[in-house]
């Protein structure tokens, strides 16, 4: 089947006659328990170690904690790539990017000299949301294309204000060279654009108030959207390299400017949350907060800390792609305090959201996302019971249960030498999180159950548009 | 001057008297808020990352996640060695191994054909603790000398239920070589005695149910001694290898074999919490929980995991000696919850207990521990503003405040290739509590500091004789 924009229009026709012909309805409802509100908080490069409640010494993240307190820490939740680009669009759409064609093996994300974009006819969260009447934002990094035909209002969203990127690009000639520039960094090495909607409103976006910003402007749109159903998606700049806090935060934290920007984004939290319940929001709305990759681990102490987990940013082990998740949802989720070790991934927000705002599901194409309402509900396991992992456009391992198989190996961002393992190395990730101690040896059975989980992966795959290397 | 048991006598006597002269009285006073009760949970081998509230993502610990909400937690908290008969002579002291002589560079802990241990004139937080009405007792590993004269009773504890030294020592003839034995363990395997006061209570001891008879016997014991002031000294036997769990734990948690040890011993905590609380004694009792080192890495997945830090027992990189710690004091803990970047270390503990009992802390000898009240009422800093790590009778690495200088490196246990820095390194441990980067060039001043630190720690070391190569 050729999917082409009309197949997304009938789609969100046939969706939006789902939802009217379900229970909830619309307008003030959502402030009375009808379609619940989604606020996804999206750190970017933040590591799974880089938050008190997962462990780190010396960063203080208390709204997090207390989020986490009132609501669910996932420990096992995973983001569908270890780089920017990739990782975003599985989220907003809720499929691995093989799928959609946002990945590649050589230009592993889009860069100011891009022309690629996430394809018009891939449904994204935003547009299934706005088939039931929800007001929808997207506030922070995009770098989903950054040609006009990609933006966020392309993409189902009413409002945009953020990078069409990420904050290390359009560095200016004449900066420092290197590394350099970002250890020690001024906003005006880097040229990037600040966007609302379409236009340019600061060039170069002084990135030092950009959390704060953000902020600002999701609380204000949750004021000004209190009476509908709303998505909030708010992608944070921070903690990707170069770093900037604003001034009320520079030098605040022990962990250096690293952690002023993550304690930064943890006051955020706290002023999202503060709005919601300020507004009697709470009840009714979900709040998601995760980070796109794991830390880039070669900036020094510029890049966060994966904890236990094995190498970050770029890798196909764990400490790229497994992330820091906590969800909050005072009026949903059973028993607050709760730490899961179910699966959970950024594509199963998609399918979530979607569930919750009596959304369809679209059926004309494979989606990887799940329902994770279940583990948030208390009622059951999660439908996750796999995860892949991509480098590019190639498959280098994939989880299965408790187990994950390495197909090919290599190190993070900047270490190129892929390694092919004739048998696959295997590791209990809930006995060995940090993936030390191969034991293919000993199971044999495992890895016959993952060829063929993998076999039925790849018969699903088609070809698509390389949208990085356009 | 020449330490005597005389001197230790008098001393216990003047601390009588200044106790007498203190504002506390004894009898049923501790339950009125008269003297405070002192309970030490003291694992063996649990590593900074393994419980959920340190990031953990398969172990679960909601007792310690609770105690750590009603308390405080601690991320920079040190043993004073890394490995357990050093480790253990510090907490009882309040001093570090090298001023007890209870460390060794060659045989790094005492073994059962040792005649060493701890000497009479050391004197215990037990007998400090008696000097004031204290009911004392210690339940688990003791380690820190097995001969009669070395036993707990000698050393200021009325009660005394555990092991004399590590559960892997009387290894029997005909098992299994090698790690084998530990990687599948069988109680017949060792020969470790289980001690009740200076009785051989069972041989070999039946490891799987130490967890769940040394809580049984705590909780009996706190019942008793409910109306008078006690101190409870409990160092369980796990989770060093070999590992067991009683049928309750075991099979139970995701982490295998060693998150069912953790959990069991999470499940104890529970236990005395509770028994704490229906006595009515909560609000007049410290609960200190901690461990003598890091994880015994080489032990695959039977040894646990140092979260962020590197390296573990045995080793003088953070991995080795910074502990997960957790103190419990509804009734003098300022702000529950509160989790802290203070130094602290377990030589504190013996000062920490000896000022809130009211007795006067020896000035006949060095005393390593500072007071820890102030960050525990939330009134002040940590008097706490250095730590030495040795490494036996060597002096490998220096803390002071922010910085770490390493003078000697090498791995951790069976890792034996040390390396002597000219230049010492230095690491951030705010910025950088993995110890990746080596910042002695850009601090020139912290290192001069250190080395007259140093110098001073060193003028105060007086000869002793070596408990551990006797």
């Amino acid at each position: 089947m050729q999917i082409t924009k009309r197949t997304v229009s009938l789609w969100i026709l046939c969706s939006l006659l789902a939802g009217c012909a379900g229970t909830a309805s619309h307008g003030r409802a959502a402030r009375q328990g009808g379609k619940p509100n989604f606020v996804v908080l999206f750190a970017d490069d933040l590591g799974y170690g880089d938050l008190s409640c997962f462990g780190h010494p010396t960063i203080r993240t208390p709204n997090l904690d207390r989020m986490a307190r009132e609501g669910m820490r996932f420990t096992q939740f995973y983001s569908a790539c270890s780089v920017c680009t990739p990782s975003r669009a599985a989220l907003l759409t809720g499929r691995l990017p093989i799928r959609s064609g946002m990945c590649s093996s050589r230009r592993r994300v889009l860069f100011p000299n891009s022309r690629g974009g996430l394809p018009a006819q891939e449904v994204t969260i935003a547009e299934a949301l706005k088939g039931q009447g929800y007001a929808t934002a997207c506030i922070g990094k995009w770098h989903l294309g950054h040609r006009p035909e990609y933006l966020p209002r392309k993409h189902g969203f009413d409002h945009f204000l953020g990078l069409p990127y990420s904050n290390d690009m359009d560095r200016v000639k004449g900066s420092p060279r290197g590394r350099a520039a970002f250890l020690n960094p001024k906003i005006e090495y880097w040229n990037v654009p600040l966007i609302r909607n379409e236009e340019v409103l600061e060039q170069p976006a002084n990135q030092a108030t950009l959390t704060k910003r953000y902020t600002e402007e999701a609380e204000r749109f949750i004021r000004e959207n209190a009476d509908q159903p709303f998505l909030v998606y708010l992608p944070y700049t921070m903690v990707h390299v170069p770093l900037f806090a604003s001034e009320a935060f520079q030098g605040k934290s022990a962990r250096g400017l690293y952690g002023d920007t993550v304690e930064e984004i943890d006051w955020s939290v706290g002023r999202i949350l503060s709005t919601l319940k300020s507004l009697g929001l709470d009840q009714n709305t979900i709040v998601f907060f995760t980070s796109d990759n794991g830390p880039w681990l070669p900036y020094g102490t510029h890049g966060g800390s994966a904890g236990l987990l094995r190498m970050g940013k770029g890798s196909t082990w764990e400490g790229g792609m497994r992330e820091p998740c906590v969800v909050w949802w005072p009026g949903g989720i059973a028993k607050p305090g709760t730490v899961t070790q179910e699966l959970g991934s950024t594509m199963d927000i998609f399918t979530t959201c979607l569930s919750l705002a009596g959304a369809a599901i679209p059926t004309d194409r494979v989606i990887d996302g799940v329902d994770l309402t279940p583990v948030l509900r208390g009622t059951g396991p999660s439908l996750r019971k796999s995860m892949a992992f991509y480098r590019g456009t190639e498959l280098y391992a994939w989880r299965s249960g408790s187990f994950k198989a390495h197909f090919i190996t290599r190190g993070g961002y900047g270490q190129n030498k892929p390694v092919k393992h004739d048998v696959p190395e295997l590791y209990h990730l809930l006995h060995d999180p940090s993936e030390k101690h191969n034991v293919a040896k000993d199971h044999a059975e495992v890895l016959a159950r993952i060829t063929k989980e993998v076999q039925q992966h790849r018969a699903d795959l088609r070809p698509v548009t390389n949208q990085l290397e356009r």
